[in-house]
């Protein structure tokens, strides 16, 4: 194909990105070459710019710009509850609940041996450190409803609950609007299993 | 939302894109923060070049970084045909079929009067020119086979033919690999107007 060096750079570099195709890039480069010249500048600062601003948080490792971020500075927080999770959007997903004021702590990952990823690759030594050194009386473990968040529930629960902190996760069970007719059956179990008393 | 400033900028600048929803964005910005410095820095120098070497072809007006663009300097191709495409990205879809040898117009849109987009705002002037100019012999009009395109081919065809200069356009009919049964009836229609004797 004749396209001009700068045009199949462009959308080389726009096929790397997740779920942007040959076709997708091509629509996109054009778009980006149909935007007004200070958009097109925007965009590509932005880029930079998160790659030169945004750092982990030396506290809690979620993303932020400050360190330390600015939930793990606000100490209208309640500073004695302590939500694990996997990686930071989850802290974005549990913040837009409105329904947690604790402190969080991000583990970038869950167990997986099978893709060599163990304790060591993940924050969990910077947890235990937490544990001591922060008056934390729960640990909220939000890793997610899957085979490697569950072993890493369960492998954080067993190091924490020796130290005398309450360990709790996530209920599990039907979704919001959910259809039990189409319900996969593991999430039928979890809402059987863990059925609540109507009072 | 607590997203970082950085990290909020780059979501908002990637959800302009077209087919780019605040989802898809969030996962560009969080997949581009996890790539390699250099490989984020490759994206956005691609879209800063993309703006400063790109421009339109002086005699043909498709995309390029040399002027004139190598389809145009090509010698090798016939220069007395001339293929009339409503985009530079329908340059690129006729120069893959390898079937086309010849030279190329691009008038960067087609006739819409509820868009307000006329005669003037088309590279139309800069095609008269260059059938005054070329020894142009043929001109292949290849506008899309939509009221727009064909209205501009028309339109095109009217000023062209009294030039003396032949004009021929697109074939229509059955797309390959179609089936009848579920094929739109204005298609049809055209693959029976367009029928040909089997020889």
């Amino acid at each position: 194909m004749l396209y001009p060096e700068p045009m199949a750079r462009l959308m080389a570099e726009l096929g790397r990105l997740p779920g942007v195709g040959p076709k997708t890039a091509q629509r996109l480069a054009y778009h980006i070459l149909r935007m007004p010249r200070e958009q097109a500048q925007a965009l590509a600062d932005a880029i930079v710019r998160l790659r030169q601003e945004i750092r982990y948080c030396s506290r809690c490792f979620n993303l932020t710009d400050v360190d330390p971020c600015r939930i793990c500075q606000d100490s209208s927080r309640q500073q004695d509850v302590l939500c694990v999770v996997q990686e930071p959007r989850d802290v974005m997903a549990i913040e837009g609940t409105r329904e947690y004021h604790g402190l969080y702590h991000v583990l970038h990952g869950a167990l997986s041996p099978l893709q060599g990823i163990g304790p060591e690759n993940l924050r969990i030594k910077e947890l235990l450190s937490r544990l001591q050194h922060e008056p934390i009386q729960e640990v909220i473990v939000a890793t997610n409803p899957t085979v490697e968040g569950e072993a890493t529930g369960l492998y954080i629960a067993r190091l924490v609950r020796p130290l005398g902190i309450r360990t709790t996760r996530l209920a599990q069970g039907l979704p919001m609007g959910a259809d039990l007719e189409y319900t996969d059956e593991a999430t039928l179990a979890q809402a059987l299993v863990g059925r609540k008393e109507i009072s």
